[in-house]
C-alpha cells in the first residue's frame, strides 16, 4: 500500500475543495490510499507514516497561509533536524482570488511550500503543461485554482478546474509507489 | 529632467507594445523624459545617464528572456563590480501566454528581474493592486499582460491591458523624481 | 518626524538582536525615530502611523517564521484589502543558521516577506553590496546573519555583522524621509 | 543503462569543476553513465536521449548565467512545447562568489533554473541536508560552491566542496533509474 497524505488550510472551502479532487485522484491509482487533515490536526506520526505528502493553501498576500506555516515550523520542525522525511515524495496545490490575471501571487505561494519540502529532503512532483485541466487551472509547481473574478468577488471551483488536481493526485501516488523501495539518497 | 530608460526584448510585439505604454506613462509627468530600447542595444552610458530603468520580459518556460540576460550579465555586470547604479530606480514588466490561468510563470520571471537590480542596489517600485488596470494586468512586481488563450494561442496585447503599463511608467517617474537630488545609501 | 516601524519574530534573540540595531541605526538620521514591536503585538494602528516598515525573521526551513506570517495575514490583510499602505516604504531583514555555506534558506525568505510588502504596494530598499559590513551579513534584499556554524551549533550574531543593519536602518529612515511627501501612487 | 547529461556553462573553471565532480557521482552508480556538456554544444537529441538533466551555473547578480538561458529558450523551448522531457528527472548545482556570507544570490539563481525542469514536468531532485559535504556546499536545491572571500577575491573550490557535487550526481542517477520505466505522467 502506496500513503498519500493530503494536507491543506482552508478559508473558504475552495482549497478544500482542491483537497478532496487530489484525494480521489489518489484513489485512482491502484494499491494507493488517500488520507486528508487540516493542517493543525498533522501529527508527526502521520507524516512518518505517509510514503508523500500533498500540501494546498491559499495565496494570502503573496505567500501561504500562516496556519501552514506553524504546521511545518512546528510539526515539520523536528522531523527535518532528524532528517525523518529525507527521500519521500512532495508536491503541492493552491488557490488564489487571481486577481490581476496573472497568478495573483500563487507562483511565489508555490514555491515557499517547496522550499520547506526541499529542505526536507523530499523530492518534488511538478505538474507537466500537458496535464488534463492545465488549461483551466495549471502552474507548473502544482494545481492552482483562481476563485476569484476581476472584482476580487470569490466565483468558487469549477469542477472542471478540479481536474488538474485529481491527476495531480495521481502523479504523485505514482511517483511515491515508484520510489518507496528505493534508497535514492545514501550517505 | 528626470530620465526614465525603458529596456526589453520582445519576440512577436507584445512586450514591445507593453514597453511603449510604459513609455507613454512616463512622459504624463511633467519634466520626465522616457527612453526605449532593446536590450541589445543599451550601453553603459545609457544607464548611468538614466535616473530610473524599468525592464521588460516575455516569460519563457518560467524565467526572463536569454537575451534580456545578456544584457544584464554584459552591460550591468561591469556597472555592479563599480556599484554604479545604487540609489537608482527600477521597476519590471512582463508578458506571458499565461497558459494554465494562473501567470504561467510569469511571477518568478519578474522576480528574477528584480533579483538583478536589487543586486545593483536599487530602489524597488512595485504595482499596488489599486493601480488602474490592474484587474486585466496587475501582478504585485509590475505589469503582466496575458498574450495567449487556453489554447497557447496568440491573442495580442488588448489596449485595456496597457492600462496599468501606463500608470506603472508614471509611477516609476514619480519615484525617481523624489529620490534624484536625495543620497538614500551611504557608506 | 519619520517613523520606521521595526517587526521582528525571535527564537533565541539573534533576530531581536539584529531589529535593534536596524533601530539604531534609523535613529542615527535627524528627524527619524524608530519603534520595535514584536510581530505578535503589532496593531493596525501602528502600521497606519508609520512611514517605513522593517520586517525582519529567521529562516525556518527556508521561509519566515509562522509568527511572522500570522500577522501578515490578520493584521495586514484588512489593511492590504483597503491599499491603506500604499506607497510606504517597506524592508527586510533576516538571520539564518547559514548551515550550507549558501545562505541557508534565506534568501527565499526574505522575498517571501517581500512578495508581502509588494502586495501591499510598498516600495523596497535593497541592501547595496558596497554598504558597510555587507561582507559580513550582507544579501541584495536585505542584511542576513548567520547564527550558526557548521555542525548547526549557533553561534550568537557578533557586532561586526550587525554594522550592515545598522547601516539598512539608516538607509530606509533616508528613504522614507524622501518619499514621505510625495505622492507617488495615483489613480 | 541509465544515462545523466550534466550541463554547465562557467568563467573560470570553478562550476566546470563541479560539473566533473557530479559526473563522477554518477559513475560511482551501477548501470549509469554521466555525459558532460557546456551549454552551447547541448543539442535537442543529447536531452531526449538521457534519463536525467543536472544543470549547474555560476550566479551572475542572483540568477544564472545568460548562457544558461539561450540553451533553455533555445535548445529546451521547442521540446517544452512538444512535451518531450515530462517525466525525465533534473536537478541543479550552482557556484557563487558568496559575497556578503549569505550566498549570494545563489539560491533564487538555482530557484530560476529550477522553473525551467518544472515547466518541462521533469522531477525533481532536491540536496536533502544529511549528504555528505552538505556542511561546506549545501543549499537545499542542490549543491552549491562558494568561490570567493571576503573581498570578492576568487578561492576556487577546494575538494572538500566538491563531496556534496559528488553525491548529487550518484543521487540523480538512482532517482532516474527508480524512475525511468514508470510512466508517472498520463493524460
Amino acid at each position: 500500500m502506496t500513503k498519500v497524505l493530503i494536507i491543506y488550510a482552508s478559508d473558504y472551502g475552495s482549497t478544500q475543495k482542491m483537497a478532496e479532487a487530489v484525494a480521489a485522484g489518489v484513489e485512482t491509482v491502484e494499491n494507493a490510499k488517500a488520507q486528508i487533515l487540516q493542517a493543525e490536526d498533522v501529527k508527526q506520526e502521520d507524516l512518518l507514516a505517509s510514503n508523500a505528502v500533498i500540501v494546498g493553501t491559499p495565496t494570502h498576500m503573496g505567500s501561504p497561509d500562516w496556519r501552514i506555516k506553524q504546521f511545518i515550523d512546528q510539526v515539520c520542525g523536528p522531523l527535518w533536524m532528524k532528517d525523518a522525511l529525507v527521500g519521500k515524495v512532495a508536491a503541492v496545490f493552491g488557490t488564489a482570488s487571481g486577481f490581476g490575471s496573472s497568478g495573483g501571487g500563487s507562483e511565489l505561494t508555490l514555491l515557499t511550500l517547496l522550499s520547506n519540502f526541499a529542505e526536507l529532503g523530499m523530492i518534488l512532483i511538478p505538474l507537466p503543461k500537458n496535464t488534463p485541466g492545465f488549461a483551466k487551472a495549471g502552474l507548473q509547481w502544482g494545481p492552482c485554482a483562481r476563485t476569484g473574478d476581476e472584482n476580487l468577488t470569490p466565483i468558487g471551483v469549477s469542477d472542471e478546474k478540479l481536474e488538474a488536481a485529481r491527476h495531480h493526485g495521481a502523479n504523485v501516488a505514482r511517483a511515491a509507489m515508484a520510489l518507496k523501495d528505493t534508497s535514492i539518497f545514501r550517505a
